[in-house]
């Protein structure tokens, strides 16, 4: 295998070597294009002074989500950064150069690779194992992998406390509006509601569980749904924040007040949670620690370390705002 | 300056060139411990075959915000993202091993980088200048500095946009609520509301301008002013959509309605301009837009092609939805 040399790059630019040596330093007495021409090359052979790499010695790692459609992403974004990683970010959803996501990420060599997806393809999973990348999932949807680390939240945890405190509050009628059926996080969050409904000694109404999409479409909807209902919800724990503020549009369009006439509650706590009005109780995702986490993880791996566990779950906690109160008398 | 052959790190690694080979094309029969050590130090010394990474082809670019702090940078990300860059994403307020964050962006040697922050310091400034990185700014908020190409949004004329659309609908007491004062885009769009007013023939009026922190909390406070004069606004452009979610809470807090007693008008259209209840009426400012025009500025850049402008703005477009209505009689 070849490797590009400061004279592989002056021969390709047609230059001598002290004019590359000119443009690495910064040297002025180089004309704009020949400049221009040994940057680029200097670029696409990726040169690096080792001195320099190994001064900053910094990893480089892809982060990958399936869509960069959500203000979820940069909430994680921002823990990887903290991790010290050069965090290279990409979607899924936009394919390489007609090869697969997967297949474009291991041609890139990267040190690592965190995934924010769930739906890894057969073939994807096979190119990531033969690759040999060390790969870290952030909040899988699906059942992680064996042998592939993963963080998440006690989502499970979040559900109970977020029906716990609406119990609290003494409402008995409390609607769930959970993610896509699938989803085990959704999956999760609702047996948490049913296990603080057994706890209380509420028998469950499988007429108040509706499946959204996590989407504020979603909750739109299935709120509609549930406060048309003759004996509709004091209460509903929306699933996630974008839910939520489809709940409390819901709502507002037949005449009810949040949280006077209903109570909400979200999961994630994105900073939308704060500008929603009212501002919204909800069950705060610790995106940032856990995109933190995953770093440590990948460095881990990269570095030959053993992590200490393969699936970390960090603790959600209950934010209590302005979008819930005791049920109208 | 030494370049690091696989000759090289099978000496680093104390084991055999065959040995770094095997590791690099995932074969089996080495053991874990020194496959880590060798992926290790192969991902230090950046180690790519010059083959598979002109068959990529891809630049390894930054794109520099001043904080992870806003579901505004997901936007911005997206559109890079789109260009078929790589983008390693940070932001300045994590400074990088005790190092400037310029220090840092010149000592990684990517092929470019994208500033989306106003914050330069004139140290910053020399040490891009001095290290000949090509360089554009996005949505600069301070004068672009000469010879730095930048890409913006038409700002002024979104003002105007905003400010026509309510005095359309009847309103003659309309307040603005700015950014921060010093911040260009805030000035332009506030310059946008006082033409818009001068071409109706209304009298400006300074008690109806505030200026807040593009945050919801100064659209909060600011609002809660407005509202508490005697002869209060019937509608408030709100400068962006962040304080335009706090306009609204605002007016919620006093028992007004949004858009019957107070019709407002954001600048953005984030995503939560869409989850806002009411839905808010906006200017869509194109962020992705802007991020993929100002990747393939960089790109041009990079391969010493001349840019056609220094200074792009893109667009602004009124997008009507549930927060603005005729004024009450």
């Amino acid at each position: 295998m070849r490797r590009a040399t400061l004279a592989t790059i002056a021969a390709a630019a047609g230059v001598s070597l002290p004019t590359v040596s000119k443009v690495l330093n910064g040297k002025d007495d180089v004309g704009a294009e020949t400049r221009a021409r040994v940057r680029q090359l200097l670029a696409e052979y990726d040169y690096v002074p080792v001195g320099s790499r190994r001064a900053s010695g910094h990893l480089l790692v892809d982060l990958v989500f399936t869509a960069l459609d959500s203000p979820w992403a940069v909430e994680i974004i921002r823990g990887v950064v903290d991790t010290g990683l050069h965090v290279v970010v990409s979607s899924t959803d936009k394919p390489r150069q007609h090869t697969s996501w997967a297949a474009s990420l291991v041609e890139a060599r990267r040190a690592g690779a965190l995934l924010v997806t769930s739906q890894l393809t057969a073939a994807d999973r096979r190119v990531l194992a033969n690759s040999r990348i060390p790969v870290v999932v952030i909040d899988p949807v699906d059942l992680p992998q064996p042998n592939v680390p993963s963080v998440g939240a006690t989502n499970w945890a979040g559900g109970l406390a977020a029906t716990e405190h609406l119990l609290r509050l003494g409402h008995r009628r409390v609607g769930v509006i959970g993610g896509p059926a699938g989803m085990l996080c959704s999956r999760a969050r609702v047996d948490g509601y049913r296990a603080a409904l057994d706890r209380a000694g509420i028998a469950f109404n499988p007429e108040l569980v509706k499946h959204g999409d996590f989407k504020h479409e979603g909750g739109f909807r299935r709120a509609a749904e549930l406060l048309a209902l003759p004996d509709r919800p004091t209460a509903i724990f929306a699933g996630n924040d974008e839910q939520a503020l489809g709940v409390i549009e819901a709502a507002r369009v037949v005449g009810l007040s949040v949280p006077h006439d209903l109570s909400v509650v979200g999961f994630d706590d994105l900073p939308v949670a704060v500008w929603s009005s009212p501002a919204l109780t909800t069950v705060r995702q610790p995106l940032t620690e856990m995109g933190r986490h995953a770093g440590r993880m990948l460095a881990d791996l990269i570095a030959g370390r053993p992590v200490e566990t393969e699936r970390v779950e960090l603790a959600t906690e209950l934010v209590v705002r302005s979008s819930t109160k005791e049920p109208p008398c």
